[in-house]
């Protein structure tokens, strides 16, 4: 009951800390007879890692996943699917100077108060290092949802105050990704010019990524406390960083007019769409076949250049000015991690509707 | 595996629809010991319940909750707690006409898509009617959680276009509440105005529900999947018409910046303390004893008296116009729902909390 | 995590006290489709129930079940299935000179040792009446079995010391029920001679029921813990006065050699068979398509018409005379409810098969 | 909801093929604070791994742990325990023939059932080698439940048609393991015979373990469906060929009558206890401070050296003869996974006990 697995049916278990020997992890409920396609699977772990350009951290992990279970000459055979991840570059003496002392707004005071004991190298469990091992699982969820002709897809939409205003619908959506992974060329340009602002002057800033599940069939989701998009705030909402979850209208709804919000059905093509999809893809729940659309958003990092006010374990004020190698902002390398969640709720859902009717 | 349980050590069930005999639920994993002080409960539903003011359903149901089991002489026992609210108004007819149609932006046409079947009248268990079991059981946690000295409190802070715009540390939390359930009295006059104007043109508002817990020790909340803001999230999610899920700084944090965002440590009373509180009061997923504080977005209601565009079960296109007693805005009857959802999971993790330690 | 609930994907809870207004539960995850009989349901209760026959109590309950939710006309909509059965004949005064005494072999003590409270009329909850639930809902489990064309069998193959030694193979387990559930006539003769000699001397027997599961299709139960015996064996065990469980050669294996005890294949009407049985139908803990055979071993019932030394809740000793009305074996009683065990086991599994393969 | 999870609160999750990279597992769940004794787990390890003697498998494994990530400077850190056993001795090409054959009463052609495809070397999952995971968690189980004054002990109570018939109260269980792992000298002279005379046979035998919980505090377990047996018994019944379970009297229970069976109270040393331990330490699946005793019966090793008759993947019936390294009688390897299954069960209702009281 500690809270280190996802899913019900196909389901995810982590281990480790930025700091031990590996992290990884174990999914339980994966379909026995899935080819996967290996390189795919590291292609999405490349897109998370540190060091892929000079707008992130230059801790060098190469992220290598080994896989010791589960799968039999390249095919899934339904038994647990295990996977380590070495921790490469593990500087710890950077850290020693962060036992005795709790940096703003990361979970060093949480974890002393909560367990009275912490690994304090590099945030040991509580680092952004553990979702490498998300990525890796859900690249196998994609593949599933692949499948079965479901397409994840996410992108920045913000970051800082830089917004890009166009719905999903009017971009291209498989353009090669850039630096900061937003499909439109404007918006990622000063996107860029934000984050090196920030960096330069030893801060941090935070954004927002726009997820996406196309092609998603009807009837995923299960009242009442399982709803959908109930199932995907909450995966959304473990990420680190993460302030905040909307779904379709979201926090406009709330000064929407019934008559204005409601998404009217008509029939396209011979089947049921909705004429505007407010819902973003789900209603009571429940998927109504429409785009699946999201939003998610990430507080700047915790880690600045800059001098700050806290506290010692003895209780005592100090300033801190935090060393090592930190990203000036997150939310490109969020968007593989926000796909994998996504990709990891869908697949449980898939199954579970697998036995919703006689 | 169908999602009608929320929870893990204290387990809430539900179960009914709408226009059935009866709804309730089982609560299993309440420690033994706990007096109960059944009006208490019973106000609770009063809070929830139709009919309660001109601006809501005149659908006349008593909510009078009948405790079944796992109390005996007042106290729990430490079996499972069943009760069931009886559907005293089943005024089924009225819905008669929604048996072939699908109602826009709710959820009868993803019932038909998942399930084959389903009980039309009145959205059969897709009904908010199901929120009553909610708040029943929600009632039992806020009185476990008072006698550990933990205090659940919200309000609306938005209605359609009138939003008040002052923390909850600026507003009296112990005034008797009025109809809208928005302790600021200028703002409840405009919110009060804005539904009834929704009403007279048979249109329907959204709005936003405020939550607090507050005196919540540090501790609370598990890394990595079950951090508390992501089960406050999920189930704030699973409410009915609930479209967004933000905690303390929520989708504004994307706009700062680290150097602004942190919440340094300082040292009040001999115990640590942040200057600010845009964590809302979780970190790392964990709380750190400040005041947990989110938002939470509603859509406008999906009856309106208007005509709608839709289709019938057979595909066709018609115009549907919703007859019955609908709320022109349930946001204010949210406010007792979001205070039951918040008491599970918080005293779900309080439990839960228990054995972190040797 | 009160226990109060079984199963993974067909999940019954139940709930109440011997004593209180009422018992029931709910089952979810009940495939939406099924057409039920009510009428088979309840003649499941009527095999269980109180006072069918001399051999046992005579406590008058009709066990009449009321479905709120979940049904509508008559076919299940994959919402919850809630049920309750009223207490009819809570002669509660039977029990107030327990309050203070603890009965030998019941769960008196336990309960006071574990919670500091207990429901002390009539045992409470460990009352052997929760069974009742079980049956109820195994009685759809039935239903949704037979309809994949799986049948539930359990008889008496033992009370006291007469023992019936053939095997099931050998038996007519179609023809209609006699009072001891004993197929064999003569054994049951027996078997009726031995409950009513000690029943004349205020005591008690116990027995074993013989459980089958037939027609049951290779690949149900999961490795590596929920091993479809290992689960079976679980469900057997959570049933009031059972001390163990054997499946296929049971505790006879343990004297058989390798050689004797293989079941070796063959090819039977083109299809894979064993040439013997004693895996009972599982091996490696999945089912092999092979009849499922199991064997169920109960204690003597507890309450018993002799005086006893016990202690009082204060921690001194004292004698007891147990009155009220009690069974002298209860093993015939408890074959519809193996039955009941063993339908929701082989449920939960049909439906955690179907997310097995891609 | 594959099945490869154990545990609800301390939960362990095993992964690994018998002849794959690693197996190995994640508890989550273990509390913080925990001082580990890793010589100690290693030893538990080494009681069960092949190669001890000359009764057992030649197989060569060190069975050496490597221990990933939750443990920091030798305490439990409160974070998933991730551990890992590298296969060293992957004989594969032993196994090569059993590609498209399916040997009598293993998995094989169960896994080919339910999957559509398998790992045959060795068995893969299958195989009792995932057996050393368990060991590994529950070593770590045990020493959680001695610093709670809780100790686990079993031994070999029967081989073949060789039974130590005295009660575990006159044994010196302290005494120093010999082979056979029977604490009574003589008997573990026949059964070391026993065992001789089948593998020089090229057959096997099975036998029966004795399980011991001493000085377990009254109030663990949970009704109804979590009792404490149960939970037990579905524990033993997942190890690889165990047939049966019994608690206390077990199956003898069936064959006494009440009078004698019943387990009167009386206070020794100013504290409830009862004079006869029919009920094995469990009453109404609550352990009630008695010892907590079971047997748990194996069936002899599927693997023999003998011609069988058996069936290819094609359907087509054919004769093997199996080669490789196997053990002659698998019951004295076992005692320590008796050992860690009981203690894994324990530790997890110890720490649900935390939660029954207010």
């Amino acid at each position: 009951m500690a809270g280190n697995s996802l899913g019900t049916l196909f389901k995810l278990t982590t281990f480790g800390e930025s700091h031990g020997e590996a992290i990884g992890g174990i999914i339980d409920g994966c379909p026995a007879g899935l080819q996967l396609d290996m390189d795919a699977i590291q292609k999405e772990l490349d897109r998370r890692k540190p060091g892929q350009s000079d707008l992130t951290t230059q801790r060098k992990e190469s992220d290598t996943v080994s896989w010791l279970s589960g799968i039999f000459e390249g095919t899934t055979t339904g038994t647990p699917i295990a996977f380590i991840i070495p921790n490469a570059d593990q500087r710890s003496k950077d850290y020693g100077n962060l036992k005795d002392v709790f940096r703003p707004s990361h979970a060093d005071y949480v974890y002393e108060a909560k367990y009275g004991i912490r690994d304090y190298r590099g945030g040991g469990r509580s680092s952004a290092r553990e979702t490498a091992c998300r990525v890796a699982a859900g690249a196998i969820a994609k593949q599933l949802l692949l499948a079965e002709g479901i397409e994840i897809k996410s992108y920045v939409s913000a970051i800082g105050q830089v917004e890009l205003d166009k719905p999903h619908t009017e971009l291209d959506l498989n353009a090669p990704e850039n630096e900061v992974r937003c499909p439109e060329p404007s918006s990622a340009k000063a996107m860029r010019k934000a984050i090196e602002n920030a960096r330069d002057e030893g801060d941090t800033l935070g954004g927002i990524v726009t997820g996406l599940a196309l092609e998603v069939p009807a009837g995923l989701g299960d009242p009442v406390f399982d709803k959908l998009h109930a199932d995907l705030g909450k995966a959304m909402l473990s990420i680190n960083a993460v302030k905040g979850f909307e779904i379709g209208s979201g926090f406009a709804a709330a000064k929407m007019r019934g008559s204005d919000h409601n998404d009217g059905f008509e029939i396209v093509d011979g089947k049921p769409s909705t004429r505007t999809n407010h819902s973003g893809g789900v209603q009571g729940g429940i998927s109504n076949g429409m785009d699946i659309v999201f939003r998610v958003a990430f507080k700047p990092v915790a880690s600045i250049g800059k001098k700050q006010q806290t506290i010692t374990r003895e209780g005592k004020e100090t300033e801190l000015e935090i060393k090592g190698r930190h990203d000036p902002c997150v939310v490109p390398r969020a968007v593989p991690i926000v796909e994998a969640m996504t990709a990891l709720v869908l697949v449980d859902h898939l199954l579970r509707n697998r036995t919703t009717r006689l």
